[in-house]
């Protein structure tokens, strides 16, 4: 399978949505859910790497499984805002470039 | 510019924690930013859509901020543990296909 | 019984920590334990008053036991703390209605 | 001051919300809060202990301070819904404490 760009995997889960999630959920339903998930990953991370650590014989692909869930949940919710991931990460990555830079000239730390 | 793939968004996210951020935090360290995260989105969102609704001249483009954020903290926490985030959502988006082609069968509902 | 006072509570837990749970996790563990307590939370408000909406025979119930437990996770980060709920709240207190006071004054929302 | 009851902490914040903060915001709203109040511990928490450490001339303040305002979005997430957190919290401690027992019974661990 070709390597999915961000407009395609918005293009995908709003496919999914539409034909069989039904419609996207309000801000606030989509915000539950996607703490519903981070709380997801929250236990398995203590489960690996915490005070009940366990052996597992797969962990990455269930801490895959809850990131991708969260990913799902997140493209969701810039889907039904018409927010294009595309932009919105390189508005970010130029953001956290240009404060690093003068994070670094200033010799200061926030 | 040309669209990026998950891939490549894995990519630029690495070079920047390697050049600029010096390295990735623990698992717990990238939770905890991630959960900084989405409060901050949740703070957003119920100025926006909840009980003290405020105007907003760019309301999708501070969300759209927020989310962008939000993904940044899943990018690193995929990137530390070896995950591929295309390979992730393809396994997803089967998993919910049939589970829900499933739920239709069965006209059961979880 | 009697009514616990927020001390009482405190202690409580700290016996049931020291004796039954072999003493307290790292402040990034309890977070990650009170994140996935929040997100049961939001899945059930989620089934209750949400998209997927179910008849539940004791929702309030069931409610009570997620509040609960988010409870026991942030008694327990104040307890490793050092951390004195009764002041914390007084404090608190304090400061939403002195915040409050100052808000109609200046008939100013932020 | 006399040490509070959590009854009377739920009694406290009721007369709050009703005179200054205008009535109980909706569940979902509620859990917003609480997930922006969750997101500013964990913010202030990699602060203290993770990869940003600063030092801090009253971190126990300032951590007293984010956990009170998590305890107050749960006070009113509980008072809006009926319940009564003196009884939620006997019924966790039974159940947390006859779990342990079955626990040790089989040696087993989830």
């Amino acid at each position: 399978m070709p390597d999915y760009t961000l407009r395609e995997v918005q293009q995908q889960v709003d496919i999914w949505v539409q034909e069989v999630g039904k419609g996207y959920w309000s801000p606030h339903e989509m915000l539950a859910r996607m703490v519903e998930e981070v709380g997801e990953t929250a236990r398995l991370i203590n489960h690996l790497y915490g005070p009940k650590k366990k052996k597992e014989s797969e962990p990455t692909q269930e801490l895959a499984g809850e990131i991708a869930d969260i990913m799902f949940a997140l493209v969701c919710l810039a889907n039904s805002q018409g927010i294009d991931l595309q932009e919105a990460f390189e508005v970010m990555m130029a953001k956290y470039t240009t404060r690093d830079k003068e994070r670094y000239k200033s010799h200061t730390e926030n």
